[in-house]
């Protein structure tokens, strides 16, 4: 049995009304999970090692719920688009590289090494429908230490040439997908269908049996942008709405994540809710997309599974800290033009972005008891001398400031996988 | 008469419409002024001295229209209130702590730190209303070689009691201040009435005397929160409008800049028209404090003068590269709700950060013939290894990614002013 404490000043979110902070104190760490969070060591603990970092923030890891790998590489272009013509203007000529290993070894290698000094210790990504490629990014992200569930894409329909599977490969590919990954520690596989116009009954219909046979989770985009949920209307006069298409091919359950949600008809909601599927709320690509801002408090308040996504490359930036302060900022113009609701919380965000995506791996994003112990050790001295501020003051800084070159070392599940050099 | 060619992949805005740019060209310089941008040197300038960037980006420097050095210490925090409790909670307390030299030392010393770092070479600052502690900032901005217009703040009404000066005061300092800047060559003083409701009639004519006697400047704000407006409408009933009030005092003409401008009525906003008045657009200023979205679209079909402003501390963020990519997002999520206008394009806020605010300070911001040449260099190499990306998406992705990290040397009026370490 191993433990250690973890020193600084603490601050997480049990909840998402408020936070939870304790200076200068210590969290409790056995075998990789919390035991507590304790302002001076007693009793067993009185000689356990010390991880002293006095003066620093100690946070959760943040949980990213939704980024695309391959579109790295061109985040930050085409920000005058909408998402039907972003797909086919950029994404699918780019993802079509991806067919080419060497190729995608140069380009995953730079997400990669983002990923690595950014504050995200769990990501849910999507690769694309190539397989070989999909497996040497899952190699290089094992590495990492970070905890991730991978996904080779299926797409069999309304896609390019270069990127259309028939539904027997695309089915065959994935099980080759799950069978590399075998062994694997750090990354696991999830169910990708990429989004409903792009996969027909009978792929999402295999696609939800492979979930089930392998116990994978799923993951996929649902009522993101207007002139698509109308394309899968059309596509689908046989359901009763575009999640109500995910539940009859067996693709949503508790261990779904769907991205982005921004339009969820009040059955939508039902849906979701009673599935238990999580939401991943991309603020900064719903805006950069123009595709609006989802009802975020609404969804808190109806106690739905929910946490925060980056989806590179919809949104720009790989950076969580910014996935949050970005969420703050649009749930307030939200607010501002409906008068609906009211804007979110710093403490709201920093649940979505820890605890609330933290759900979909487990026990994470939290330092409660029983909690992995995922955690970023944050230098915020270089902001500005201010005196007296309490953690919950500094971490609202560390959200808008976002700038992670103030992260000095990243923990995942008590292992200390980046150290700054 | 000192001349020397700049080459590199120049990008530029000679019109909002569209990017101006030249691939592997040269900028003529002359005296810090520009004679072109041409693809060879021949004639005149076949032996001219040749800065070599070749395979950099060249761009006009990026001017700031409205910021606030003293709030620079405490950005990102309070981002839950609107702006007259978050002026009481956070403002003026830390303001009145700049009646300490000593303390406005250190804290300033970190704002022109970062401001040197940045894309900014020209910017119109407000300081405290304590003239010391002004012209110490001016003395440390100075040496930088940024060009600045500062302001000495006033106000004699409706503020803390530690930043309430008498009538008399505010002017006879302001005076101190404008002759304090004697011999500056960089920092120029700007007359700064905080806002109407901080100063009562008599002080803003007072100042708009001082303006005129000493031909400068003025800065303030305007129409920025539908609460502040109100109050000014209680204040002066004698005025048709808040925009009127600055008119009837003496405080609205062609070299005044006004930062905010969100919610202009029409006689408002020929008001600022038929002045000339500039309108130091703020977006993520408006965004953190709920303030709204101004209607830049319809600013720029007007053809209004304006700029970009970060305003810090109500936008977090210093870096006018994020600016410029704000004032894209927030003009997607306007014309998303209201369905008014269109979104602003990645040339607009181009052109707004550095053509449209440029021209506060004359003939600024372009490579165009008679410019004086501000210019950052910036190496985009690190944002991925994509192919055959013109300078125009090479640009959108240097507002998007907004790292400043990449940028490598920075002039003003033909002189280097920075250079990567």
């Amino acid at each position: 049995m191993k433990r250690f404490a973890v020193k600084g000043d603490i601050i997480y979110t049990k909840t998402p009304a408020e936070f939870s902070m304790a200076a200068d104190s210590y969290i409790l760490c056995e075998d990789g999970i919390c035991r507590g969070v304790v302002p001076s060591l007693k009793g067993a603990w009185k000689d356990a090692d010390v991880l002293d970092y006095s003066g620093k923030l100690i946070m959760p890891g943040f949980v990213d719920l939704h980024a695309h790998a391959p579109q790295y590489a061109y985040r930050g272009m085409g920000m005058d688009l909408q998402l039907l013509e972003w797909l086919n203007t950029y994404t699918f000529p780019e993802e079509a590289k991806y067919a080419d290993t060497a190729y995608a070894s140069r380009m995953y290698a730079s997400f990669v090494d983002e990923l690595v000094v950014g504050p995200t210790t769990r990501a849910v990504l999507f690769g694309t429908i190539h397989t070989d490629s999909d497996l040497l990014l899952a190699g290089l992200l094992e590495k990492t230490g970070i905890k991730v569930f991978l996904g080779k894409v299926n797409m069999n329909r309304n896609s390019s040439q270069a990127l259309t599977e028939t539904t027997e490969e695309s089915l065959s590919e994935t099980e080759r997908f799950i069978k590399g990954l075998d062994g694997f520690t750090n990354v696991h596989p999830a169910i990708t269908p990429r989004f409903v116009p792009s996969c027909t009954p009978e792929l999402m219909t295999g696609l939800g049996k492979l979930a089930e046979k392998y116990s994978l989770p799923i993951q996929s985009h649902l009522d993101e942008n207007k002139s698509e949920i109308q394309w899968v209307r059309e596509l689908h006069p046989e359901c009763a709405s575009y999640t109500d298409v995910y539940r009859r091919y067996g693709l949503l359950n508790a261990h779904t994540v769907m991205a982005h949600c921004v339009h969820l008809t009040p059955d939508e909601e039902k849906l979701m809710k009673d599935s238990g599927a999580f939401i991943a709320h991309c603020p900064q690509s719903n805006v950069n997309l123009c595709s609006g801002v989802a009802p975020v408090v609404h969804y808190i308040e109806q106690h739905m599974n929910m946490g925060l996504g980056t989806d590179i490359a919809g949104g720009a930036s790989l950076n969580m800290f910014r996935a949050a302060s970005d969420a703050i900022r649009v749930s307030k113009l939200r607010y501002y033009f409906t008068q609906q609701d009211r804007p979110l919380t710093v403490s709201e965000a920093f649940y979505l972005a820890t605890k609330g995506g933290g759900a979909f791996f487990g026990k994470t994003g939290s330092f409660e008891d029983g909690y992995e112990l995922d955690a970023i050790v944050v230098d915020d001295t270089g902001f500005s001398r201010l005196e007296n501020l309490n953690p919950a003051q500094r971490a609202e800084r560390v959200l808008y400031l976002s700038d992670y070159r103030n992260i000095k070392e990243k923990f995942v599940r008590g292992r200390r996988i980046y150290e700054e050099s």
